[in-house]
């Protein structure tokens, strides 16, 4: 290959960029809120804080996509002397990492989440905030409504700032349009798949594998995959054919991913992966492992179990027994690998036109489902 | 005066206008949202009707104040030529009223309000949406669940609308920037203001006199009277001073309005303003009235009902008598005076520059308050 390797320390570099970029935009809005109070203050500080923890990969996807496009092009974007600014671009990879907060934040306040990473999330800081005293009943549930209203509201600014940060970037031509569509596209896929996820789980839908496999790619490749790699496509200044190219691409590969995590969470070891044993089985998560056994005989030996709260070591293991031999690991970890293929031959589609300094990043990122072994 | 009076039917057609826009506006989007199934779809369905049954005060504001300001310059903008079309100009009308209902929508799942207007709310509306079935406690909780979710989604994406359709309406100059800044403020301060007012309702803060009408102003007063009207001269290219004045006038206003209804719903006759008698007694809201009220003596006897939520008829009508006599009544009557002088006397301070024809209007407007005896 003609060009040269990213350095080893690219990712790092990156992720310290986002960081700052991230760090500056809460610094403003702290700044700020500041006159609205100290509670108002300490929302946004907190908030600060939960963002701080997360892996950045959607926007780290973005940037790495925007270097290996403007990198094929010998430096340059398509905007030529008019090309966005490095601290445009940082901004725009924020907004899309505030944007997965935003969800966040909202899907804790409907799941009643109170952790995430292992820390308490917004919702559990601000638990702590109700004042001291007698906790009875009423003010269990008054503590609870103060630290929901914190997330929904929360959720509401920075879905807000998002959208503030795309409107104010600016790109030539028909770039500032083209990312407000790219916006509005993501997010009313990506609520629709969440609208969709929660009919499953509150049994206003029961879902065939297709429905699962849909709710999927609305719910999470969309914003997690698609939207990072044509937000670069756009900034970049390149035209639609790679956009459309790298919008299949990323369905495929977020699909792959999210096949990935439900295969880990039922059959992985918790040990390697990290994942809570069973808590999809116990929570009767609607996954397309789930849809497959629905459709065998050995559904009636799992459903009993199935959403069961206080699921046992003994029961769960017997259920995952189950869905081992009634072929749904191997049914899902084959659509796994169809999706991988998939999104390989996207990859290398001529139509498209993707450069190979991008197919390079594109190909070295499913790497990683192939290494991660059950 | 030498500027003609307005028809009488301006106010009728100009509600008629703003339905016109909104009902285009959620075509559109049910179009979007039924490739995403048939619940997504009637949950746009559902919220296009709920948007429906408002006075939409706040987007009349807005184009009455743009139609004075046109009028007022010899039927042109600031922008001559370049003038926003009438389209844009509702859209934007529009999209107030959109804010508006997307505050409805997260307020009353916060307060698990299933009733507004005299009818369901799109949390009712969605709760008839569960399967049928024996209905025990886990049942209702998994149909109130169903029933935020699509609350807070359907809030969340048409607060993402309301920014679509200000970054994407086209106004010369700094207009689109002028917008933006403006809908950034009064999203953070309405933000800011629903916040402090539930962090009273929860006992996080106690409130004193200043507090509660800095809320008001925050929470009420921002959006629905500062908001449409510095729209307006934006989109009308008026200068800044202009809309500095109409801010402050804004806030006056808005917060004569919250007194008024404050006013109205502890001591009105509800056979005649059709508010819920002593409501806000029964809720334990943190009103100017109780805010003076508790400076006093009568306190001591008010305390105990005050939040009392099986409050007795005979109970809140002597908790009435206690307001009344404490002077907490007339005190807020002479707030609430003091705010609509100030807003005249902002009307005609020479400094902001405000044309006679828009003078009137306001004027006119702030009529309701002089005219709404308790």
């Amino acid at each position: 290959m003609s060009f040269a390797i990213p350095a080893i320390d690219t990712e790092t570099t990156l992720k310290l960029d986002v960081e700052r970029a991230l760090e500056d935009f809460f610094s403003a809005r702290k700044l700020t809120a500041a006159s609205y109070g100290e509670n108002f203050e300490r929302l946004w500080a907190l908030s600060s804080q939960g963002v701080r923890g997360g892996k950045l990969v959607r926007p780290v996807l973005m940037l790495k996509t925007y270097d290996a496009l403007v990198a094929s092009a010998g430096g340059l974007t398509g905007y030529g002397a008019q090309s966005p600014s490095r601290e445009a671009i940082l901004k725009i990879a924020g907004a899309i990492e505030l944007l997965h907060y935003s969800f966040l934040l909202h899907d804790d306040v409907l799941d009643g989440d109170v952790v995430r990473r292992g820390r308490p999330n917004l919702i559990g800081a601000l638990l702590t905030d109700a004042p001291d005293g007698f906790e009875d009943d009423h003010q269990t549930q008054v503590n609870s409504h103060w630290a929901n209203t914190g997330a929904i509201l929360m959720g509401d600014l920075l879905l807000s700032n998002v959208h503030q940060l795309f409107a104010r970037v600016c790109v030539a031509d028909t770039g500032n349009l083209r990312l407000l569509d790219l916006l509005e596209h993501v997010i009313t896929e990506s609520v629709a798949g969440e609208h969709l996820d929660v009919a499953f789980g509150d049994g206003v839908l029961t879902p065939d594998l297709a429905d699962i496999l849909e709710m999927c790619v609305f719910k999470t490749a969309t914003y997690s995959f698609e939207f990072p790699l044509r937000a670069a496509v756009i900034l970049a200044g390149f035209e639609s054919d790679l956009e459309e190219g790298l919008s299949v691409a990323g369905r495929h590969l977020g699909l792959a991913f999210q096949l990935q995590d439900d295969l880990l969470s039922t059959f992985g070891d918790p040990s390697v992966h990290g994942k809570d044993p069973f808590s999809d089985l116990r929570e009767g998560k609607h996954t397309a492992v789930i849809a497959y056994a629905r459709q065998t005989s050995a559904w009636s030996s799992i459903e009993p179990v199935f959403g069961k709260s206080d699921l046992s070591m003994q029961e769960a293991e017997t259920a995952r027994s189950f869905l081992v031999e009634c072929g749904a690991r191997d049914f899902v970890q084959g659509l796994l690998d169809a999706e991988v293929k998939a999104f390989r031959a996207c990859l290398e589609n001529p139509r498209y036109a993707i450069p190979r300094q991008l197919q390079f990043v594109l190909h070295e990122l499913a790497k990683d489902l192939d290494g991660r072994q059950l």
